[in-house]
C-alpha cells in the first residue's frame, strides 16, 4: 500500500482554490499509483475559518466541495478535512471532521474529540466533542484517524504549564479497542519556536506505545497572525521519525506503508536551529498576507534602529526587493547616523527609500495647538506627536500608492508600551510583535551571517526612540537581556510576581515591568494582527482585560 | 426564611474592593435578620476575569477571599462565585463555581456545568464543565444552586439562531431529582438590546414548569466593552415575576421565602422601552470606564453631525460636563453650520470648546508630500490625512492634559469600513460602535424628548463627512434605513446573501454592502473597545479572518 501526504497551502473560504489543489494532488498521486492520499485538518475550508463557520451557507458550501472531491476519489482513497453538522438535537451545531473518501463516495466521516480552547484555539466555539470511535477499513487494513488535538491527550507538562492532561477522554485509547494498523493525524498546528520538539516528542511516544506506524499532515502557510509550519511527518511502529516533509513551504510525498512498518526507510531531514525557524516563519507569515490578500508591496518606516532595519530584510526577503518602500522620516532628535545607517541600508537592499523631514510638519501642528497647550513644558505629548506624524505620513504613502504598512515594534516593547498608538504602533501586520527584542538581535546576526546586509552600527549602537534630546531606552527601562528575561517568565510561563522574584530578580524591577505590561493592554487592544512565533503572542492568544485590578 | 439578593457592580481582579462590598451587604444583611444572602457568578473576582485565571496566584487569591467572607457567615447564609481548582487530574485546571457559606465556613461548592463559549464568552478555556448535582442544604430546605447558563440549556430559538439546544446536559433536570425547594441562579449577563424579555421567558418558563421559586442575581456594571445591566429577578413558583430589581445600578432587596412561594408579594417595577435601556446602558458603559480605570475626563471631536453629539452628552450625563471637553476642527470642506451647530451643542451643554483649524496642519502635510505625490490626482489619501490630524490632535490633547478620546464612529459606518484608521477612529472606547446610525438617531430623539438638548439642525441635516466639496454618506453608501436593515440580517441574523436577497432586497446592493463588510475586518482589528448593547457586536464577539476570500 502506497501513503501520500498532501502538505497544501490553503486559503481560508477560498473553496474553488483550496479544491483545485487537493484535486490536483490527488491527480498526482493517481499517477503514481497511490492508494491512500492525506490531506491537513479543515483543508477543505482553510484553517482557521473562525466564525464563518456560524453561517450555514459557508459549511454546507465545504460540505458540497467534499462530495466533489469525493467523485474524484475512484482507484484512490483519500482523506480530508471539513467541518459536518451534527445531527443530533443537542450539542454544537458542527463536528470538526475527517472525511474518508473512497470509490467515489463519503464512506465514513470521523470527528474530532479533543477541541483546543486555549491561547488562540477556540474550537469548543462552533464544535461538539465526539465521543464515538470507529476505525476506518481500508484495503485489510484499519485506519485510526485522528484530527490534531486528539493525540494531545498528554503533552510534555514543560509544555502545558504543569496541567498536561486538559481532556477526560483519550481518543486513541478508544481507538486502540479496534486494533488498527495504522495511525493518521492530520492537522493544523501553527509554529511556535521550539515546539517542533513537542511534536517530535509526542508523535514518536505514540508510534511507540502503540507499535503503529503514524502519518501526520500539517497545514502549511499564514492566515493573518498564525503561521503554519508543515513539517508533516512519517514515524515507524518503533518511534522513529523516518522523514520529515518541508517546512514552511508545500510538499508531497509517498512512501511505502510495508517499508514503514519494517522500517526500511532512510531519508534526510535538514535541521534548522531555532532562530532560522523564526526567521523563515516570520518571511511565510508576510509572503502571504500578500499573497493570499492579493496586495502587491509593502512600506515601511526606517528609523536607523535594528527593528525596523531586521523588519525590512524579512520584508524584502518576502516580497522582492522592488515591492518594498521605506520612507526615512528624520526629526530635530534623529542623529545623524540614524539617516546614514537606514540609507546605507536601503541601498544594500536596493529599495526605494525617500527621505521625508517631519520637524516642517511637527512645527505646524505645535503652533495649532499653542494656544491651548500655552507655556505647559513638552512632555510625552510632544514625542508622541513625532510618532503620529510619522504614521500619518506612511499611511497617506499607503492610500496614495496602494502598499501596506508594516509593523515595525518588537515584543519587548509592546508588552510594556514603549510605543505610540496611531503613530509607530501603525500597520496592517506586525512583523515582530512576538520577537523579544533580543531575538531581535538574534535574527540580525543570523541575516548577517554570510555577508553583512544590515550594517554593522545598526546592531551595534544603544537603542533609542530619538523622540528627545540624547534619549536612550535605558533611561525608562532595563536593560533588555534582564527585561526579556522577566517578561518571558510574566508572559510564555505566566509565572507570578512573588515566583519571579524567587527566581532572583530584584523585587523593584519586576514590579516595574508588571504595572507596564498590566497598564498597557488598551494600546495591546489596537495593535495590528501580530505574526505569532512563540507560545504566547499578543493578541487573540491572551484575552487580558482592560478595565480592571491586578 | 428571608432571603437577600445583593447586586453590586464588582471591579475585575480588585479583590479588597469587591470583598468589602460583599461583606458590607453581609452586614446590612444580617441588620435585618436575612437567613441568606445571594451574590452573583464569580463576584469575588469580578466577571469576566478572562486569562487572569489562567495565573495561578490568581486564583488563589480569590479562593481566600472566599475564606475569608466564609468567616462572616455565622448568623446568615450566603452564596458567591468564585473559581474553584478542579481536584481531578484529568480536565481543565478551574471550575467555575458557587460557595455556600454558612456557620462561618465553606458548606458546599456547586460548579457551572453549561460552558458559554460562543459570542464574547469563552468559558471553556478555563473551566470544566461539572456533571456531578447536589443540592445545598439550609434550614430545613433543599435549594437548587445553578450558575447563569445553566438555565439556558433550551432558550427560546429565535435568540439561540435556529439552534436552542447547545448542551447535552440539563443541570436542572439533574438536580430536580433531589427535589429542591427552591431554585438560585448566580448571573453575570451582559446586557443586550431585547435580551431582557428572554431571560423573562425562561426564568418563569423555569419556575412555572419546577413549580419552584426562582431567585435571580446578576451582576450591574460595565467592564470594558461589556455592561452588565442588574435587573435581578424574583419569581413565584406560578411563574409571575414577583419583583426586579434596579437596572443599570446597584440594589439591594429582601424577600420572605414563604410570601413568594405563595404569591402574595406585590413590587411595582418600571418598564423601560429598548432605546431608553440602550441609553442607560451607555451611559453605565462610559462611567464605568472611567470610574474603574481611575480617569477623569474625556475628550471628543466634535463635528456638527449626529454620532458625535450623541456621543457627546451620553458622555456629559456619564460623567457630568464639566468632564468633558471637545474640539471643534473644521477644514476648508466644512460647511459653516458644523461649527455653529457643534457649539450651540457645547454651550447648551455647558462644556468647554475650543475650534482648532486643521487647514494649515493638513498644508503642511501635502507640501511635505508633494515630492512623492507629485501630480497625481487627490483622492481618499487627502480625506483620510484630514481625519487623521483630527485624530492626531485629539490624541495630543489627550497626552497634555490626561484626557480620554472617546470614539463617535457608529456600527452603519464600522462595519461597511466608512472611517479613516488612525483617524476618526481613534480613541479609548467606542461609544456608539454597536449603535447602527437609524438608532443613533432614535438615541437623540430619545435625549431630546422633553427639550431640545441636541440642536435640531444636526439631526435634520444629511449626515455627511465633509471631507471633500459637497460629499453626503449617500455619495457612497445607500440611505442608512436600508443599510441598516442589511446589515442587520447579516450581522446579527448571520444571513447569507442569498437570504437577505430573498428577504427582498436588491441583489447589487446587497453584494456590495457584503463585500464592504467583508474586506474591512483589518480595519476592525484595531477599532477600539466597543460598547456591546446587541446581540452581534463588533469586536470579540464577532472573530472572522482577515486573510480570507469569502
Amino acid at each position: 500500500m502506497q501513503i501520500a501526504l498532501a502538505q497544501i497551502n490553503y486559503i481560508i473560504g477560498n473553496f474553488d482554490y483550496n479544491v483545485q489543489k487537493i484535486l490536483e494532488a490527488i491527480r498526482k498521486a493517481k499517477k503514481v499509483n497511490v492508494d491512500l492520499i492525506i490531506f491537513s485538518e479543515l483543508s477543505v475550508c482553510g484553517y482557521p475559518p473562525l466564525d464563518l463557520l456560524e453561517h450555514r451557507s459557508f459549511v454546507e458550501k465545504a460540505i458540497n466541495c467534499v462530495h466533489k472531491i469525493a467523485s474524484e476519489c475512484d482507484e484512490i482513497a483519500a482523506i480530508v478535512g471539513a467541518p459536518s453538522f451534527n445531527p443530533n438535537e443537542k450539542g454544537k451545531v458542527l463536528y470538526n471532521s475527517a472525511y474518508f473518501l473512497a470509490e467515489s463516495k463519503i464512506k465514513s466521516v470521523h470527528h474530532k474529540s479533543l477541541l483546543p480552547t486555549y491561547d488562540i484555539f477556540d474550537e469548543y466555539r462552533y464544535f461538539e466533542p465526539n465521543e464515538e470511535f470507529q476505525v476506518a477499513d481500508f484495503k485489510g487494513k484499519k485506519i485510526a484517524i485522528t484530527i490534531c488535538e486528539d493525540l494531545w491527550d498528554n503533552p510534555p507538562v514543560e509544555y502545558a504549564l504543569g496541567r498536561s492532561r486538559l481532556y477526560t477522554l483519550s481518543p486513541m485509547k478508544e481507538l486502540l479497542k479496534q486494533h488498527p494498523d495504522l495511525i493518521v493525524n492530520i492537522s493544523a498546528s501553527p509554529f511556535e519556536f521550539n515546539k517542533i520538539e513537542i511534536k517530535k516528542t509526542i508523535f514518536t511516544r505514540y508510534a511507540q506505545e502503540t507499535k503503529l506506524p503514524l502519518f501526520y499532515v500539517n497545514q502549511v502557510g499564514a492566515h493573518t497572525d498564525l503561521i503554519f509550519d508543515g513539517g508533516s511527518m512519517v514515524i515507524s511502529p518503533k518511534g522513529r521519525i523516518v522523514d520529515t516533509l518541508n517546512f514552511f513551504q508545500e510538499d508531497f510525498k509517498v512512501y511505502h506503508f510495508e517499508e514503514v512498518v519494517k522500517d526500511t526507510l532512510s531519508f534526510n531531514f535538514p535541521h534548522k536551529d531555532d532562530i532560522e525557524q523564526m526567521h523563515d516563519a516570520l518571511i511565510l507569515g508576510i509572503k502571504d498576507y500578500f499573497a493570499k490578500t492579493g496586495l502587491k508591496s509593502a512600506i515601511l518606516g526606517l528609523s536607523g534602529g535594528i527593528d525596523s532595519a531586521v523588519a525590512t530584510v524579512l520584508a524584502a526577503k518576502a516580497l522582492g526587493n522592488e515591492h518594498v518602500k521605506v520612507l526615512l522620516m528624520p526629526s530635530m532628535f534623529s542623529s545623524e547616523h540614524s539617516v546614514t545607517d537606514a540609507k546605507e541600508l536601503a541601498e544594500r537592499l536596493h529599495i526605494e527609500y525617500h527621505i521625508v523631514p517631519i520637524q516642517p510638519i511637527v512645527d505646524s501642528i505645535l503652533h495649532t495647538l499653542n494656544p491651548l497647550f500655552k507655556d505647559l513644558p513638552p512632555d510625552v505629548t510632544e514625542e508622541n506627536i513625532q510618532a503620529r506624524v510619522r504614521g500619518l505620513l506612511l499611511m497617506a504613502m499607503s492610500n496614495k500608492f496602494g502598499h501596506i504598512l508594516l509593523n515595525t515594534s518588537n515584543k519587548s516593547e509592546i508588552a510594556v508600551g514603549y510605543g505610540t498608538l496611531y503613530g509607530d504602533m501603525n500597520g496592517g501586520l506586525s512583523v515582530l510583535g512576538d520577537v523579544y527584542k533580543t531575538n531581535v538581535y538574534r535574527l540580525a546576526h543570523f541575516i548577517n551571517r554570510d555577508s553583512e546586509i544590515i550594517p554593522i552600527n545598526i546592531i551595534t549602537k544603544a537603542p533609542s526612540a530619538e523622540l528627545r534630546p540624547g534619549q536612550k531606552d535605558t533611561d525608562s527601562l532595563p536593560p533588555y537581556e534582564l527585561l526579556d528575561e522577566i517578561l518571558f517568565r510574566y508572559i510564555e510561563q505566566q509565572k507570578s510576581l512573588d515566583e519571579i522574584i524567587a527566581d532572583g530578580f530584584e523585587p523593584q524591577v519586576v514590579q516595574k515591568i508588571f504595572r507596564m505590561v498590566n497598564s498597557n493592554e488598551y494600546k495591546r487592544f489596537q495593535t495590528p494582527p501580530i505574526l505569532k512565533v512563540t507560545s504566547k503572542a499578543f493578541g487573540q492568544g491572551r484575552k487580558m482585560p482592560i478595565v480592571a485590578r491586578y
